[in-house]
This record gives structure tokens, C-alpha cells and sequence, in this order.
């Protein structure tokens, strides 16, 4: 369950007058502040936040949602395509969990309806965590630690699967990054950025950027095909939407990536084909607007994107209860 | 640098008699309380951790300190031996990093002489991180994040592999896990560990475990030999100290690991053979010491060893500095 501050202040603004001026000081943009998360249970996201750094829920007792996920570099791996379960390359590249909760779905082609649905895949994917939910529960249910953690949360020492999702999703929730110096100026502050990282959001909002990267994440609002104007060439054989809906018009139909720190989530595109930010926006302005940015409007859009970087989550490492002698153990080679 | 609190208490109590008297308050046993540790030089434990946290460190760029010496799971990776790059099985258990800093020396063999000269080892493994330090120095030389970072606690840019180990090893001097339920008793609390217990340390101790499993890590003070009484039936390749002396007399000789928090670090033995401690302690009474433990003997020793759990580090995630565009590319396939 989650309360948005947004809301709270609506509430607040009824006796503050003092809250509806600051709400009506953010600038009119297509880009909009994040809003810091507060979650009505702690214990769940505490809960959740074990299972996210939770090895167990892999076969090979070694890869955990924070593998690919990683917390300490923006919410990915930073690598072209994952590696997973006996060293196998995944399709397609690792997006952030940051922010993952204000797009309109989960995974590159929205197979997925929300953060968690989507915690459900990697942990069976054989080229994931290759682990069966079933064994997964097994391994849970073995562990007093666990047991009790999930009585307290959902009133039950039996877990689901259904538990465990819901929990690493509640977890998820809170991974927002606000207070970005976008953020800063879009709150009215003048000088939280500077006039040329400026100059580089007008280009970007000018030339059409903001069409698809807009809302809270700057991305994430909706599905676009990859290469509008031109083809994108890739060696990735993934076709993106196509292969949920069936429908032609959908191929290399991909939801839109949120900007959000994006210094921190190198490689992009599906592919993770493009290294640096300044090879993204060049190819991006010729697929997708027919556009070829000189060299200092990327210098200043890439300036630009550098100011969309927030506060990352501030977390203690969680110390996960250890198994039992019944724990079913992993298995790196099955 | 480093500064016990015992050195300090030496210093208290020439103002304060009361020093004294809670020091003189410790009970006379072969296994000492943990102290904690203070560090002279906080930032380079803040730096040390990151790149404990750093999986730039490897060929990969997905393994850190952190895969194996899990610092969410009792400093290690819970697998009989650990997988490292390219999905390659060790020849080893992974020891705890916690509470490392206490033994004589480091590696199951002994091979390093401290924290720092261990942590050069895996990071160039090629069945581990598989990462030339050449390379790794690139990496680290080419953020600008770390660059200030090693600046501030080294005084130079130019970062170099003994920065690096320096500030690993003193971070990793931080993971000592003071306050166990047994150190609480060994300070005079004897209600902080049950009868049951006492009974199971007691045993532990007039059996003659403490002979090797003693000091503040409750090992990690000597080499012996596995198997003294009764050879220990093995598939592991491993000769343990040999390989390092060629002495006849140091076949199957390993530094005895510590007992700290072992209800944390199963599988065990060198070979991770033995998943519970109930096995543990059967095995080791036969073939340390010609003696076959009870049942009951069994269980009050474990309920004796779980007491040796102490107050895991609190320890906030870093967040890593990004990657440059200059920044060298990690190749999981190389």
C-alpha cells in the first residue's frame, strides 16, 4: 500500500495556505518533480528488502534481484546483457529498478503489469535465477527467520509466492530518486542548474525528446517503436511489444526507458549497444527525429541529463536470517 | 591504522580504577571477548568499502569482494565451494571475511600474510575475479569519482594496487563482530547464555576443542593438521599448507577457521563437505580428537557454538561512482 506525498499535501494544503503556493511553484514542464515515497508498512519494505538481496531465491545460491539490480550503481549491472544462471547472456539489458515503479509497465516489453508480477519472472527464467517458485517457498519456509518475518507482515508463517512478490514490489516502491537538480530548478530554484545544462533541456524539449521521456521518470509513460524515422540496426534478435501483442505495428515497440539517472545506467537502449550518453543522443535524434545534433547540442543535452541524477536510496545492508538444517541447498550446476 | 579498544582501556585506566575492575571482570577462558574496532581513518573505510562493493574489480563486472564474502550472510557465499568468473568452481570453501582481521594469517593455506596482502590475490585470479591489476588500475584511474576519493585518503591521484589492498584491508579490520551472548557470559552476565549452553561449552572445552579453537575468533590462532586422529576422507585436491612449505609435516595442514558466528557460515571445512554443525562436530570429534560424541553431547555443543553469534557490521550500501567514457568495459566472455 502507498501514500505519495503528493497526496499528503493535499491534505496538508487544506489549513497551510503556505502548501498550495509552493505546490503552484513548479514550473509548467513536461518533465515533473519526483515525489519521495512513503511507504503505510515498514516492515513489509524491510521484508522485501531481504528478498531483494535474497541469493536463495536463486538455484546456484548466488545471484539475487540486486545482481542485475544492483543498488550501489543506479539500479542496473552496467553490462550490454545480464548474466545469469551458469553464466548465460540474457537478451536484453538490465533497466533500473529506480524509479521502476512510475512507469506504466514492467520489462522492456511490458509484459508485465506492475513491479510485482514482474518480480515473479527472473526468479524461475533459466537464464535468470533458474530457481522453480516452488523450491523457492521450500527454502523460505525452512527458514525460522523467514517464518516469522512473514507472520508478522501478512499474518501467516505459510508463504506464497504471491507474499514474496508483493514484498520485494513494496520494497521497489520506495527505490524513487528525488530531489534531482532538475528537480531543484523545476521547484523554481534558478541556480540548481546551469545555463548551459538549461540550454540543454531547451534543445532536448525543442527537438522533441520530451514527446516520449516526460512525466515523474522522464520515460516510462508509454511504448514506442525503436527507430521512428530510420531503422535501428542491432544484433539483438529481441522484437520488443510484438511478441506480447502479435500485432506488426508493435515490432521493435519498446517502453520508452526512463532518463533518470542516467549517468549511472550505462549501457543504453534495449540492447545496451550504445557505451556513452553522447552516442545515445546522436543516434537517438537521427531513429527516432530525423535530426542530427552537432556535436555541442549532444555536449549540452548530455550536460542536460547529467542534472537528472536524485538522491539515490540511502539503504543498510540487510543481514538475511541464516537456513536451517532442512533449507534445501543450492546447486550451482543443476 | 588501527587502534583496539584494549589499548585504549590500557590508557583509561590509569585515570579511572573502575577500568581496571571491569577489565580484571572477564572470565579466564581460552576464548576471549571480541573487541571492537576503531579506525584513525574513517574515509579510508568509506573507500575501503566501496571497493569491496566493486565489481568494476573484475574481468566481468559483476563480481565483487562482496559475491563471496557476503556481508548479508555472515561474510560468506554459503556454497560448499565458491563460483567465480566464467561460472568456475573453486577449489575452496569461501572463509568469512568477519572477524578475518583476528586470525595469524590469511587463505585456508596461509599463502597471505595480512587483509592487504590477501586482497591482491582474487581480484587476478583467473577462476575468481579474473581481473590483471594493470587493468583494474585503468578502471579505477579512469573515474573521476574514485580519483578524488584515493586523493583524499592517499594524498594522490595516481591510484595504485597497494591503495587499493590498503583500503580494502582496513575496511575489512572494521567486521569484527563484538558482543556475542558467550562474550556477554565471558564478562560476567550469567544469564546470557543458558545452562543448556554452559553444559555445551563445557564439553566443547573439556574435550579439548579449545586446544585449536581459541583466542578472540575462537580459531584462527594456528595450523593443524585435519585429520589427526583418523584421516578426513576428502574429494578436494587440496594439501592445504604443503603446497606453500613442501613440508611433509604440513600435508592437510589449514588454519583452523574461527567459530564466530558459525551458525551463519555453513557449509563446512575446507571442502564445504559438512552442511550442519551437528556433522561438523561428529566428524571433528572422530578425527581431531578420537572421540565420538553424543547425541546429546551433540546438541548441547551446538547450542553452545550458536552463542557465539555477535552484532553483525550495520552497514550502509555505498553507492559507486559511475564509469567514465573512458572508463575500460568489462567482458564477462574474456
Amino acid at each position: 500500500m502507498k501514500v505519495k506525498l503528493s497526496s499528503l499535501a493535499v491534505a496538508i494544503a487544506v489549513t497551510a495556505v503556505s502548501s498550495v503556493a509552493w505546490a503552484s511553484a513548479v514550473r509548467d514542464e513536461p518533465i515533473t518533480p519526483i515525489q519521495p515515497y512513503v511507504s503505510e508498512n515498514p516492515a513489509k519494505v524491510q521484508l522485501g528488502k531481504k528478498l531483494f538481496f535474497e541469493p536463495r531465491l536463486s538455484m546456484s545460491g548466488i545471484i539475487s534481484c540486486n545482481t542485475c539490480h544492483n543498488l550501489s550503481r543506479g539500479g542496473t549491472d552496467n553490462l550490454a546483457t545480464s548474466i545469469g544462471h551458469g553464466w548465460a547472456a540474457g537478451p536484453v539489458n538490465a533497466p533500473t529498478v529506480l524509479n521502476s515503479s512510475l512507469a506504466i509497465a514492467q520489462f522492456w516489453d511490458g509484459r508485465a503489469a506492475d513491479l510485482q508480477e514482474q518480480a515473479a519472472g527472473p526468479i524461475q527464467a533459466d537464464i535468470e535465477m533458474n530457481m522453480p517458485h516452488t523450491l523457492a517457498l521450500d527454502v523460505l519456509n525452512s527458514i525460522p527467520g523467514y517464518q516469522d518475518e512473514f507472520e508478522q507482515v501478512f499474518g501467516s508463517r505459510d508463504i506464497t509466492i504471491d507474499m514474496v512478490t508483493a514484498a520485494i514490489a513494496e520494497f521497489e516502491e520506495t527505490l524513487v530518486t528525488p530531489n534531482a537538480r532538475f528537480d531543484q530548478w523545476l521547484k523554481g530554484d534558478d541556480n540548481a542548474i546551469t545555463a548551459y545544462e538549461l540550454e540543454g533541456y531547451k534543445i532536448f524539449k525543442d527537438s522533441g525528446c520530451t514527446a516520449c521521456h516526460n512525466g515523474e521518470a522522464a520515460g516510462g509513460t508509454s511504448f514506442q517503436r525503436m527507430g521512428i524515422v530510420r531503422a535501428y540496426e542491432s544484433t539483438s534478435p529481441v522484437e520488443g511489444r510484438y511478441s506480447i501483442t502479435g500485432n506488426d505495428a508493435d515490432r521493435f515497440s519498446f517502453k520508452v526507458p526512463t532518463l533518470r539517472n542516467v549517468e549511472y545506467t550505462y549501457p543504453y537502449f534495449h540492447d545496451g549497444q550504445a557505451n556513452t550518453l553522447e552516442e545515445s543522443v546522436d543516434i537517438m535524434g537521427q531513429i527516432q527525429l530525423g535530426r542530427h545534433y552537432t556535436e555541442e547540442e549532444i555536449d549540452k543535452i548530455v550536460a542536460f541529463l547529467k542534472t537528472l541524477t536524485g538522491d539515490m536510496p540511502q539503504l543498510t545492508l540487510p543481514i538475511l536470517p541464516p537456513s536451517s538444517n532442512d533449507t534445501p541447498r543450492p546447486d550451482p550446476f543443476r
